[in-house]
C-alpha cells in the first residue's frame, strides 16, 4: 500500500479546506492513512506531521506497521495532543464528526482550551472517507481475494443444502469454509433467512430447519487483509413455486440491468433508479425497501451510496455492491448481490458464483 | 430477562438526574434495556412512553423481541423523534455521550430545534452503562455459559500445541472448538501471542510457527445468547526458563492474591492495586502497563473499572476479569485472566480452565 500516496491526497484535502491539522479518530481511516490495523489510536496530521498516538498496547505493533509516522504512547499523564496542538501554525483543526463521539469531542475541546492559539475544532464530515472510495490496484486484488472466498464458500455449501439442516448450521458451515480457505474472518454476520424469515432483510440465523418448498437467502462475505466482501444469493429447496420463481426472475433482471447498463459518471440514485424501476414495473416497488447498493472496502459499507438519496458520483476505481430485493411479510423474501467494480464507465462484476441455478437438490 | 424492571430501574434514573426522557443510541444499551438485538436503532423512554425507532430492515425482527416497546419505523419523512419530543412535558433529554456521534448529536439538535418548547439535551455519562454493571441471575448464568465454552476450548487446544504450529492456526482451531460446543461466536478478536511477540498485550496472530521454549499467551472469549466471555492462559512449549518460570509465577501470585482478598465495598482501584501491589514488590511494577481488570457483560470491557484510577465501588453480583501481566518487550510477557463474581462480598471464581500446568508437550 502508498501510504505516502494517500497522506498526501489528505494533505490536498486540508489546504483545500484551509485546515491546518486534521485529527482521526475512526478505525478505519486510521488503518487506511497509516497501516495500523490496531483498535485504538489517533492520527494527527499536518502539512509537515504525521503522528500515531496510541496506548501501551499497541505502541509496537504501531511502529511496525505505520513506518511513515511518528508513534507517541498516550499516558495518563500530560496530553499528546495538547502538546501537537500547541504550535502557533494550527488555528483549524479538522475532526471526523461522524464518528467522534460527543465525549470525545468535549474531551477535546476541554484539553485545547487553555492553548494561547485556541485552536478551533472544524468538523469534516466524510472527508477522509471519500478519498476511500476510489480503489488503488493493490486494494482491487485484496477485494477480489476476499470476493473469491466467499463465492466458493457459497457453492461448496449451497450444493449440500437439504431439508432438515438448520439455518445456523448453514451460517457455521459457510464461515468454517472461508475460514479454510483462507480468510481471515467474516466481514459481517452472516444472514441466513428460510422460508417466511427471508422477508427480514437483516435475519439472525436460527435453529429452523429446511423444508422442501423453502427460500433460502444467504447474505455473507469475507474478510481478508483488512478488505470485505459481501454477497447474496437466493435459493429454493427442492421445489419452487410459480410465484418465487416469478420474484425471482424480477429480482435478477433489475439486477442484470443496472449491471448492465450503468456507467461512471452516474449518481448513486441514477445506478439505483436503473434496478429500481424494473421493480416497480413489475408492481413491487413498495417491497424493494433499501438501497440498491453500497461501497465497500476496508468497511462492508463505505462510500459511495447507491440509493434512492445518494448524490455521489459513480466514478471509475469505485467497488460496490447491486442486491435488488423484494421481501413479502409472511411469504419471505429474494435478494440476489454482486460486487461491481466501474473501471472503464463500465461495471465489471466481480462476484463469480452462480446465479441461474436457483433450485437446489 | 425481566425488561419491565430494567425499564424501571431506568426511569427511577431520569427521575433522580430530573431528565424527562431518554434517548439511548448505544447497541449495548438498547439490547440490555429491549432485547433487541438488532444493529440500528434507538429506544426513547420516557415516564410513561418506551418507543423503539428502526428502520425497514429490523421491524419485524424488534417487534418479536421487544414486545414491551412500541415500534416506530424510521423513514426519510417526518422525524420519529421531533414528534416524540414534541409533548409539551419534554424539557430535558438525555443523550449517551459516550456513544453518540458529534454529527449525530447536531442532527438531533437540528431535527428538535423549531419544537415549540425547545427541550434541552442532557449528557447522560455512563449512566445507562452503571445500571448494567450489577447481573441478574439470567444474566450470570449466560455468563457462566459462555466461560464454559471458552475454558473447554483452551483445555482441548492447549493440550495439542506443539512446535511447528502457527499463532494463526491455534487462533481458529480455538475458535472453531467453540463455536462447535454451541458459542455463537467470540466475543472478540483471539489473541495468541508467542515468543517475544507476547510482549504486546494485543498481539493479532501471524504465521509465526511455535518453537521450543516459547511463552504462548492466549486471550480469548466465547459470545452466548448476547453475553461475552473472556479468559487468559500462558502456556510454555516443552522446557521453561528459570526466568519464564520465575515472571509466571510472580503473575499467578498477583491473581491469587487479587481473587482471595478483593470484597465487595473497595474500590476497582483497591482491588487493582492487591495484585499491582505482588508485582510492584517483585520489581516488575513498569511491566504491568493495564489495568488488572474490567467488567463484562454483554460488552467484552464494561462497568465496572478495576484500574489505577477506577472510582467505582465492586459490588456483590458484578462479574470483572482479574489480569495481571509483565510484558518485556523483544523478550515476552505472561497473562493470565479468570472472571470472577462477586458474591457475598468475596469473588467467586468462574473460569476453571487450569492453569498450574504451565508447560506443555
Amino acid at each position: 500500500m502508498n501510504f505516502t500516496n494517500r497522506i498526501t491526497r489528505l494533505r490536498e484535502k486540508l489546504a483545500e479546506q484551509q485546515l491546518d491539522a486534521i485529527l482521526i479518530s475512526s478505525s478505519e481511516n486510521r488503518s487506511y492513512f497509516s497501516g495500523f490495523r490496531g483498535s485504538a489510536g489517533y492520527l494527527w496530521i499536518t502539512p509537515r506531521e504525521a503522528i500515531l498516538a496510541t496506548d501501551f498496547r499497541y505502541t509496537e505493533q504501531a511502529a511496525f506497521e505505520a513506518p511513515d509516522y511518528e508513534i507517541v504512547r498516550i499516558t495518563a499523564g500530560p496530553s499528546w495532543l495538547k502538546n501537537a496542538a500547541s504550535s502557533s501554525n494550527i488555528a483549524q483543526i479538522g475532526v471526523e464528526d461522524h464518528d467522534l463521539t460527543l465525549a470525545g469531542y468535549n474531551s477535546i475541546k476541554e484539553q485545547l482550551s487553555d492553548i494561547p492559539n485556541k485552536p478551533k475544532l472544524i468538523p469534516t464530515g466524510f472527508m477522509c472517507n471519500q478519498l476511500r472510495a476510489v480503489k488503488d490496484a493493490k486494494e482491487i486484488e485484496l477485494l477480489v481475494q476476499a470476493i473469491n472466498f466467499a463465492d466458493q464458500a457459497i457453492e461448496t455449501v449451497s450444493a449440500t443444502l437439504k431439508p432438515g439442516v438448520t439455518e445456523r448450521e448453514i451460517s457455521w458451515d459457510l464461515e468454517k469454509t472461508m475460514r479454510e480457505l483462507g480468510a481471515d474472518g467474516i466481514s459481517f454476520n452472516t444472514i441466513v433467512a428460510s422460508g417466511p424469515n427471508g422477508a427480514k432483510a437483516h435475519h439472525k440465523p436460527t435453529d429452523r430447519r429446511l423444508e422442501i418448498g423453502d427460500g433460502v437467502v444467504i447474505d455473507m462475505g469475507a474478510l481478508y487483509q483488512g478488505y470485505c466482501s459481501d454477497i447474496t444469493r437466493t435459493f429454493v429447496i427442492g421445489k419452487v413455486s410459480p410465484e418465487f420463481r416469478k420474484i425471482y426472475d424480477i429480482v435478477l433482471s433489475a439486477q442484470e440491468t443496472a449491471e448492465a447498463t450503468a456507467s461512471a459518471g452516474m449518481s448513486g440514485t441514477d445506478v439505483d433508479g436503473l434496478a429500481r424501476q424494473v421493480i416497480e414495473s413489475a408492481g413491487y416497488g413498495n417491497e424493494f425497501g433499501h438501497s440498491l447498493g453500497h461501497g465497500i472496502g476496508i468497511a462492508v459499507h463505505e462510500l459511495p451510496g447507491v440509493g434512492p438519496n445518494s448524490a455521489n458520483t459513480i466514478e471509475n476505481g469505485m467497488v460496490f455492491s447491486v442486491e435488488p430485493g423484494i421481501y413479502i411479510e409472511g411469504w419471505g423474501g429474494v435478494r440476489i448481490e454482486d460486487l461491481v467494480l466501474m473501471e472503464n464507465n463500465r461495471p465489471r462484476v466481480l462476484t463469480k458464483a452462480h446465479k441461474r441455478d436457483l433450485v437446489v437438490i
